[in-house]
């Protein structure tokens, strides 16, 4: 091919990664625990393409003033604007509403699919990434927020975190109202009150008073703009955040409906708690608003211990299907962050991140005896064992034994002339060998025992290795579908 | 939102699908099918991003001519130029090429994914599709390209089509050399020869006979140019798709040995065949090429019978890796076309394609009552059923059963006044009532009777819903993981 020509580096695009098997493996486990919460309370699943119009899509990104910022964008054949979806809310608008007529009313659906964003990348911040998204359409009351809230509480407890999280519910109406009262009435103004509130976590206090006032500059010396409140009107919002909640205003009547399901339903404080310094980023939400936050802490960079935070959130959009229906469509949905909560149950140690056990490797010993090994092979695969021919040029034993290693393999399958000639093969437990290894010290001592290793009648292969327990634990796991 | 502004047309992009619950269990079902049989050949699974370097990814699509067409490419934000994958196979020799070291060579491995191209769809031609690959990198010898071949068979009988199927098998060599003698060694003609022999099942001898000359116009009057073969030349390699095939090539070499392998190991003719028409449609094979060609005829749009024909194919491509490494790098691999397959299973009856199992809805009957009957709920999925509320805001019975009925419920909960004070529910086994109804035509005998609903004391709830029939069939598929 260009072998004559210039070589083209073999890399990845910034903020891309590659998945190896423990990755998918971690990944496929903990959402079929989350899959199968999800379909408890009847939610099913949907997918819908990578690819929408520009349009259909729209563009309701957080922290992304520029028109065009944040998403990928890219003409077709037919010069028609196609855009890679950044989340899965705006396909399931767009989905709910082309589909209208037959679908069941309300509407609830579960997607997980990887979502993309056009950004600078940075640690922990990727250009595409998995998202796990459950939605209800077509639901007005405060008892179809409380079942989001709800269920993210029984999959937390499902991927074994109980204890470590708290489900934090508040409501956008309650700050709509405090920010009436205060004369914020300007959107562009109020989005960024809730994102500087929204900083609250990351900046403390008197961070969010200085993104509620003329701005703030971080330790790189970059600038973020402020809200432009006077202080007093920064004081009452600040005290909002601090608890001190109005009366007699719509957002606290469906909080304390809210919280009356979560009682009766047995979701105590110490998992469901209404929180009013929860806002959510995103301009879309019309009313109950809620994230699930990890209660543990970890270091970060500088060594000081801060709570793991946010593994997702949601709330309820009332707008969002309008865009194509001519009449309101309540909707009310939570969004998880796939790797985010895959990284946290590593820690907590409710995730494996080991490799898989590889395959039974079958040596070649005999260049010319290809087709006896592969045989063999076969014999082993039939009987449901994971088994593989070495295919490398190198007929070098060590160097077979190093693939072994680096498979994982459970066992090695060795037959030379002299095994062949005596009809048997020789049979390598690799863990048992690694095993005894770590406590036979003395070298005459290990070839007189050979620990790990058998002589066996080649008839007898099959049932042999079917016996060593690494073997034997993958057949448990890897029963034919 | 844009409630007073133009509505926005909910639609997707033409070649683009949405993916119902239904679609998905299918593709689920054989797809696990066919990783079990690749994980126990020793395959690992493998994801690579969506997006590659457009640089990297190069251009390897058939039957497109001009330079951009067939892949969606855009800048990012740094202005790079970056693409959709095609395929897996380019994304595959750059995640070979760049992590070299530390990948076991031989390196197997298996990769299921979306790909896209920016192509003009049409019926069953799709700008989103998904592919299921499997690849050997870093083997020479015809045992690896065997071992692909035996692995699609054993695939094949796994998903219930033994004695549906052939995987034929031809090498480029072959061809080569007939070429070669016919003194055709322009790689431009060489392939336009390549994919008008890859025509034959579609066009017949005769328009292979027109693609190998001057070209061949199609019934709507579009014209594909010719490889402007002369007479002879064209006879030569109709004679060779025919089966007369030339003595002492290397490629014939490579196709006795791996027949030798398909022999020893019991892989009959039947299942594996040695075929001179198979050449597969790209540039980048460079000796052994195989499909699967489906053997059960179906009926086109003209209502005649014609086999259903090939649901994927491989090869062997020894000089994609070298692109970014200076040596060559052996390999070979194979691609199944899922949502193919997916629809030769169904018509073969070997993939259900019938809707899951709803949940057991729970009706609202007194709307100050959410939190009770929230708790039924609750109550219900504590044991593992799959159930959930009505949230719609009816609360009409007629609309309430009308849902439960689309949402494919296999039961519904009522307590209204009456049931409450006596503290007692009605359950509707809804399976149970359909097949009464289809045999009771008797108004007043189905009132006497009311097949299929039962009065429960309220706390026997739990126990009487788990044992209905289709209840129970769902628990015992949907164990908890």
């Amino acid at each position: 091919m260009a072998k004559n020509s210039a070589l083209i580096e073999p890399r990845l695009p910034r903020g891309f990664v590659d998945s190896e098997p423990a990755d998918l493996a971690a990944v496929e486990e903990m959402v079929a625990k989350i899959r199968h919460v999800y379909e408890r309370y009847g939610f099913d699943p949907l997918q819908t393409p990578f690819l929408e119009y520009t349009e259909t899509l729209g563009k309701f990104l957080p922290d992304t003033d520029r028109p065009n910022a944040g998403v990928f964008s890219m003409q077709d054949d037919d010069e028609q604007w196609l855009s890679l979806r950044y989340d899965l809310t705006a396909p399931l608008a767009r989905y709910f509403a082309q589909n209208y007529q037959d679908l069941p009313k309300p509407f609830r659906s579960y997607r997980q699919g990887w979502v993309f964003r056009n950004e600078k990348p940075g640690p922990g911040r990727f250009r595409q990434f998995m998202q796990f998204d459950a939605d209800t359409v077509g639901a007005a009351g405060p008892e179809a927020d409380a079942e989001i809230c709800m269920m993210m509480a029984d999959t937390m407890d499902a991927l074994g975190l109980a204890g470590k999280y708290v489900v934090r519910v508040n409501n956008r109406k309650v700050l709509d109202g405090v920010l009436q009262a205060i004369g914020v009435a300007d959107e562009g103004q109020k989005l960024t009150v809730l994102r500087a509130i929204d900083k609250l976590d990351k900046f403390g206090p008197e961070g969010v008073r200085l993104l509620l006032g003329e701005g703030r500059k971080d330790e790189s010396g970059d600038f973020t703009a402020g809200a432009g409140l006077d202080p007093a009107q920064i004081a009452a919002v600040i005290d909002y955040v601090g608890g001190k909640v109005p009366s007699g205003n719509e957002g606290i009547a469906e909080l304390d409906a809210m919280a009356a399901l979560f009682a009766s339903a047995g979701y105590g404080e110490d998992r469901i708690r209404i929180d009013p310094s929860v806002v959510r980023g995103l301009e879309y939400y019309t009313g109950p608003v809620f994230e699930i936050e990890l209660t543990f802490t970890v270091q970060n960079e500088k060594g000081q211990d801060v709570l793991f935070g946010s593994v997702g959130g949601g709330g309820r959009y009332d707008g969002l299907v309008s865009r194509f229906r001519n009449e309101e469509t309540p909707a009310t949905g939570f969004s998880i962050g796939v790797s985010r909560l895959a990284s946290a149950l590593k820690l907590t140690g409710n995730l494996s991140s080991r490799p898989a056990t590889g395959p039974v490797v079958v040596t070649v010993m005999e260049k010319d005896r290809i087709a006896d090994y592969q045989k063999m092979v076969a014999e082993l695969r039939a009987a449901g064992i994971r088994a593989e021919l070495f295919l490398g040029s190198s007929k070098n034993m060590g160097k077979q034994m190093k693939y072994a290693d680096k498979r994982n393999a459970p066992a090695v399958i060795i037959q030379g002339s002299d095994e062949r000639e005596a009809g048997i093969v020789q049979i390598k437990d690799l863990a048992e060998g690694a095993e005894a290894a770590a406590s036979i010290t003395d070298n005459a001592a290990w070839k007189a025992e050979r620990p790990g290793q058998y002589s066996v009648p080649r008839g007898d292969m099959v049932d042999f290795v079917r016996q060593i327990p690494a073997v034997a634990a993958w057949m448990e796991v890897n029963a034919r579908p």
